[in-house]
């Protein structure tokens, strides 16, 4: 057996235990709260070892802020572990139920996944974030954290198992790879008959790497090409306030904008106002012949720009035709994840909702709400932009599945 | 581009127009019916084409059965396609709903996967069944079936893309390959970007070799390796009939049962009760060393006969020493599909349905009812293994997804 094969193994049997845990779930969580704030300064500790190999290794300013852990952030991952705590328990729910015409009693009800995987890069946090998540669905969780923030993941992983002893629930429900080779990331990847659930949680070539690898069953989360489309009969103050909010309000996250698709019949009245807008923040835009017509500030797009999730201060412009136009663009270079219409006309919002597929499509809202919190489903573990399973945002309703259970009194068939 | 990229291109622009066909599918699926009546001699005629290839080519009968189409059972899948078009359309049904406080309403809402892949053996019958359940559920499907039944898949595809086009729909929205070959098995398993979902439909090599080859997303379906624990408490007679029924009446499907598992307290009385049962089918026992103390003339079990799935006359017996020992030979040996606990106990009741992980779970009834029909969900287009998305018979709702259309007026966050 390999080490992995073996966290598999002592994962499967912690699932076991968690399956009809109950209210441990709840107690550890509150235990590995407390636990977080009693472990500060270890954790800051650790953390430190990283940031200074970090810095040695010269890693970008951006990548760094990500590593760096502070009391506030440890704060705040404790206030996650306890909201999660505070949440409804997603298992054992009865989904739906009947008793047939044989007087079989059918009832569906909701079952941990038993063992998910989570690849992740160098964000500490996802650590505690993605634990408790997993724990209160009920499933062991084994974490496999970028090198770069090993040290900062193996203290919290370890103040996390205290925790769960300390509840009377096994330490191996959450265990962390030790081996931070790509050789371990791709061994999880194939890892039949452990993992029940992958989910990778990172930039878009970490997200290919496990889509196009993986043997277990995988939810792809997190890239976001995402699109507003200005209708011709859009209020132009509101498409450039929800421009404005969809670009520069958290650049470096999925539900930012990146592209938006200007109708040409209020493309020369609209255009202007809302480069105005972007012009506060800096933004740099990429538009088609059209939109340099109107906006000859802008750089020329290439096909690559429609393409890209910029994640930056950027974005690309093109001057549509009509709704058609728009909905053709997204379907070929969205990456599913969140589209927006700004209109006043009905036709144009119902035909809009109906044909772009997405996981959420808005109607004159800006794309920044696709998030677990913001849609009132509680913290999320990822956002899901394939349509096996879940789709969108995924909190602990999305990570458990279900089971028929069905009692009789002697019936054959 | 490949011919398989072709054909997912034209899957995706037909899945375009799929995803608001609403009553356009029941009318096409009524006039496929029709089309499949009306188009008999043709099918049988290709039928015979391939039957006659398999007989030099040396088939097994029992293969040859599979392949063998019949009026009788061309009818049955024109009665299939029609009990598909009655069931209720499972696409734009609001799953949930809710207005958050900043006033934006958000609706989850079932939709179409898109486009589904189906990689299926001889049986030409799965080409209709399919390819209605997919339609009605607003995706376009392509059709992978085995070289051996060839020419009645693409009679019976060409039937459908009539009928399809007769109600104003697509004809690439039910595509057959026509490369037979494994190559096409294999890129259509990497057909990323095209495929929203692979089912494959078969035994258990080429489930395997999905699962262990597919990029896209997959649904395991089908391997049942299921099981019959007789409790110390059981009604002996139940038992017998549970055992027998869920054994024999039809051994070759997925929710026969392979292996029983005996309470060492019950098991002198109760196994020469249901031995007697099974002689009159024949059925060949297969025990542990308890087991044979108490019938001499089943066989030595070997660790092979718990993993088997025989699909034939054959049990698998073993003497265990309480409940837990039956539950964990069932987390160790079984696939994930259907078990059941013949018990009066309902504390004996509350611990399998608890702790057994299977698709479904029995107190006191045959496996047997482990099907789309039986279970009131209609007809199934397989029945899942996994945990991830949908769990035992999947029929309509479960070969659909979801996503959030969002209404505000204005908000930003």
């Amino acid at each position: 057996m390999t080490e992995l094969q073996k966290m598999g193994a002592a994962a499967k049997k912690a699932a076991a235990v968690l399956r009809t845990a109950g209210e441990k779930k709840r107690r550890a969580l509150l235990e590995a709260a407390q636990a977080l704030h009693a472990g500060t300064a270890e954790i800051l500790a650790a953390n430190a070892q990283d940031l200074q190999a970090a810095r040695e290794n010269g890693m970008r300013e951006a990548m760094i802020d990500r590593l760096t852990l502070t009391e506030a952030r440890i704060e705040a991952m404790a206030q996650g572990v306890e909201d999660v705590a505070a949440q409804r328990d997603p298992v054992g729910r009865v989904l739906s139920g009947e008793t047939r015409p044989n007087g079989l009693k059918i009832e569906k009800i909701t079952v941990p996944m038993g063992v998910i995987g989570i690849i992740f890069e160098a964000r500490p946090n996802v650590t505690s974030d993605a634990a408790a998540l997993c724990l209160m669905a009920g499933s062991a969780v084994i974490l496999r954290g970028g090198k770069e923030a090993f040290h900062s993941n193996a203290a919290i992983t370890a103040v996390l198992q205290d925790a769960l002893a300390r509840a009377g629930l096994p330490r191996d429900a959450v265990q962390l790879v030790r081996d931070t080779s790509r050789e371990s990331s791709r061994e999880m990847m194939g890892l039949v008959g452990y993992l029940d659930l992958l989910i990778p949680r990172g930039g878009a070539g970490l997200i290919r790497a496990v889509v196009e690898n993986a043997r277990v069953p995988v939810i792809e989360t997190g890239v976001g090409n995402c699109h507003v489309y200005v209708d011709e009969t859009a209020d132009i103050d509101m498409a450039a306030d929800i421009i404005f909010n969809a670009k520069t309000s958290r650049p470096s996250v999925c539900n930012a904008i990146e592209t938006i698709l200007v109708h040409e019949k209020i493309a020369e009245q609209a255009l202007p106002v809302i480069a105005a807008r972007l012009s506060e923040k800096h933004v740099e835009l990429r538009g088609d012949a059209r939109t340099r017509a109107i906006l000859p500030e802008a750089v020329e797009a290439t096909e690559a720009d429609w393409e890209t999730e910029y994640l930056d201060y950027i974005l690309a412009v093109r001057v549509v035709e009509n709704l058609e136009a728009a909905i053709e663009h997204i379907a070929r270079y969205s990456s599913g994840h969140s589209e927006c219409i700004v209109t006043r006309d009905l036709r144009a919002a119902e035909a809009f909702t109906a044909n772009v597929d997405s996981a959420a499509v808005y109607v004159n809202a800006s794309t920044r709400f696709t998030d677990g919190g913001e849609m009132g489903l509680g913290a999320e573990i990822g956002i899901s932009t394939q349509k096996l399973h879940a789709r969108g945002p995924m909190g602990l309703q999305e990570i458990v599945s279900y089971k028929y259970v069905i009692h009789g009194d002697g019936q054959i068939r």
